[in-house]
């Protein structure tokens, strides 16, 4: 079998080794004779798994007891109305950062349910960067300030955590979680999508403070409620069980590599090798402001977007598959999420460098 | 590897066939060098297993072109509230029928969003029978008309399609769907989770009429409106790509089996054999009134509940799992959804005399 080298921005590539375990005991998991997929979310197995699962993520990110870790339905798109049902309290006002695709998107579903601030907007620069935190304009009734982390689709990442007083931070992490050190009280809450570093597409990871809990709108939907699923064990209804198997094999894998640290630091290489070869060449451009430039979505263009095809035709020939840019933005894009193998990007530059020559 | 009888009524039993495929196929495949969980959505690739997926569903029940087949995710809980959220329209009533737990929870959930008409109740008789329709009062304005054709927990069914003018018919077939013939026409909506006979947990199936579109209240969250998901073929987000991947392979296996009249057969006899032994028994006891008996969900006491530890446990040693009643009212439970084998309702049989025996 030859496996390809997969840059999918998510569902994205997962680690070999999660693949083969769930490939030998997908008919018969811990010896009950019946797959993972076909087992009750009540089985103590099922119920083991969670516990588990929780507990790894918990050493992974040092999460404090009084945060809860959630696990539900609906993806990024869920929490887009979710924070709001939730967060808004006796409130009418939520500030939001606007630094590209999904950031914009989560603003304009809150914008049903409150008056959204916009503090702040790169979509002048295209999103090629992300505002200076002096010029934000917070309101001073804002219930919360949501911003997103990374910005899979224009490749942008924050290179801090924006420090604010009075109000919670709430953070879209969904495509870079997991792939640095972080400090979860910084946040009120985190969400993430579990396709990119987490697991596969189904299961979204929710943290949040306890004292968040408890002030959902009226009109919130059971299945949108946090305090239902916190109370529930995330066991509100039948939960996505095969993705959440899946997410605690990676938590599993992510142990045994070191951690966040020794991820975070083979992250930082495997971006430096693409942005370094990109910058040392006359073909590939990338746009972002080198400060706010994401380790987990490289986004490049060829500087004659006639050879787009050509370029993607000879990438897959020599193995690389999932490189097309979005459809917004076009071009290209490299994911580099945890499980995408630094060799593979070492030998993306060699191709890089061999497309190049070829073109030249 | 022993493969266990597995009667869990969700997530349940698949067809060994599927597994095994998804098994030979979980790192590699259609040949992609990567696992259908690490493909984009996007990919021409999942866009044509979506294709199939959706055609086999259409022959398998026969639907018709002016209803949109939905993949969405959230179980049935979800559902609750997307019924009134998306077909209220200017409306202030809907109709619900109450015949066990998940029903009454849908009415309970769809009160947040207008007044409830109970139409009728079998709570009063513990869930035991279905109230007959002549009994049913219906409200005159009422948006919908809401019931559950099988409830899983106190192992009732319908027998006969409630047949109404003037207001469209919402089922909740979440147990029971492609387990006989219907005709998709007699109903404005039929929703289902996956868990049982459509695949794994994590997606649910919708099929609606499309003159109920376009009517979402305002306060729907972009998720929850079947609208956007129709307008979006079911991709408005990422969807929970390997239990769509799954789905799939059960609608291949159930036209190769014949499709559903020839599985309602099987389903028909299965059930048989095992109420026919519960009858013949002074040991096993069924309370469901015999017209409205569930054919997916076969529950069942001992006469005396201090043996229910011993009949767990002997059963468990002979191979059988997933038995143990619903918490709320205890006994057992046998789940026999299609995938579940006519020879493991004989063997089970075979036990339950035997077990009958020991303890005379």
């Amino acid at each position: 079998m030859n496996r390809s080298y997969n840059f999918s921005p998510g569902p994205a590539t997962l680690p070999e080794e999660v693949l083969q375990q769930a490939k030998e005991e997908l008919l018969d998991w811990r010896g009950l004779g019946a797959s993972v997929m076909e087992i009750s979310h009540h089985a103590p197995e099922f119920q083991q798994l969670m516990d588990e699962t929780e507990q790894n993520l918990r050493d992974l990110l040092n999460i404090p007891t009084n945060y809860k870790v959630l696990f539900i339905p609906g993806g990024g798109r869920g929490q887009f109305s979710m924070v709001p049902l939730n967060l808004l309290g006796g409130k009418v006002i939520a500030d939001y950062l606007d630094t590209g695709l999904w950031s914009d998107m989560a603003a304009k579903e809150a914008s049903r349910y409150c008056e959204v601030n916009r503090v702040a907007s790169s979509a002048e620069q295209k999103y090629c960067t992300i505002p200076e935190q002096s010029s934000w304009k917070h309101h001073p009734q804002a219930a919360y300030f949501h911003y997103a982390d990374n910005e899979t689709v224009h490749g942008n990442e924050f290179s801090y955590v924006p420090k604010l007083t009075n109000v919670p931070i709430v953070a879209d992490m969904s495509s870079n979680i997991l792939s640095r050190t972080i400090n979860v009280t910084d946040f009120a809450l985190i969400y993430a999508a579990a396709q990119k570093n987490i697991g596969i597409s189904g299961i979204t990871l929710v943290i949040i403070r306890e004292d968040l809990l408890g002030q959902a709108l009226p009109i919130t939907p059971m299945m949108f409620n946090y305090t239902l699923h916190a109370k529930a064990n995330s066991l509100l209804n039948t939960p996505p069980t095969f993705p959440w198997y899946i997410t605690g094999l990676v938590f599993q894998w992510l142990k045994k590599q070191g951690g966040i640290a020794s991820i975070e630091k083979i992250n930082a290489k495997k971006a430096k090798k693409l942005y370094d070869c990109i910058d040392s060449s006359s073909l590939y451009i990338n746009d972002v402001h080198p400060r706010y430039r994401s380790r987990m979505n490289v986004v490049f263009k060829l500087k004659d977007e006639n050879l787009d095809v050509r370029f993607l035709e000879a990438s897959r020939q020599s193995g690389f598959i999932g490189l097309k840019g979005h459809k917004l933005v076009g071009g290209m894009r490299a994911s580099l999420y945890n499980a995408f193998p630094e060799q593979a990007v070492d030998a993306f530059v060699t191709f890089l460098q061999h497309f190049e020559k070829t073109m030249a």
